[in-house]
């Protein structure tokens, strides 16, 4: 997978990238299509395709990393918060199939929308998702 | 903190919720104003606002909870993918001061838009925030 994945052409410096965080087990460097300045995306440097298919333990080094880029862009951008946004599959919106959380700092009145849209559930329909998914873990 | 807020009430059983899993460290249960049917909440126990306050073992132990609640949604919905969300600060959308993961299901077709925007950056951009942002790591 390694061969074809531009993340893990990115990672093996092949193609280049504007790296702000690299350890043993993960990779942090700017989106080229940023939604705000300072968007950053967070990954392993093995190809896992998602959140599915990465070990746990890899994934807490992940999630460490976020923490530490979240954290910097911060302060970096003045930010007044930040996103964390991790999309699984093509119907969640992944584009690159290699695990990857985006980090995107956000200031008070900004443009940005994110937002699914919501509303109150039945309590019918709780009880039987609730049900549904505790049968599954 | 814990006296006044929902999600540590939900936790303590003071507020009932749809509980789907818990184990020492973190919890998780039914949106009720889902985006998804199955739209899940992944919390710590333990109160913190946002993934600058939560401490790295116990953030290691809520992205473990997310990666399990994540697979049984899938099953439990049939879906063909789910996005993990994670707000930080009312700037970034954050209502409920407790850090909690989203894990919201996603079909193909479905009508849910989650995108912020975005445009590609100019290069000296880049660097610029390349810059700003490892001098913060």
């Amino acid at each position: 997978m390694g061969d074809e994945c531009i993340f893990c052409k990115i990672v093996s410096g092949e193609i280049p990238a504007k790296k702000i965080f690299e350890n043993e087990a993960t990779f942090a460097f700017l989106d080229i299509n940023p939604s705000a300045k300072g968007h950053s995306l967070v990954i392993p440097k093995n190809h896992h395709a998602t959140m599915l298919d990465i070990p746990e333990a890899e994934l807490k080094d992940v999630i460490s990393t976020v923490q530490k880029v979240g954290a910097a862009i911060m302060k970096a951008t003045n930010a007044d918060g930040f996103n964390v946004l991790q999309n699984n599959r093509e119907a969640a919106g992944q584009v690159i199939p290699h695990l990857h959380f985006h980090v995107i700092p956000r200031t008070i009145g900004d443009s940005l929308k994110l937002s699914f849209g919501s509303q109150k559930a039945e309590e019918e329909e709780l009880k039987e998702y609730e049900k549904r998914v505790k049968e599954q873990l």
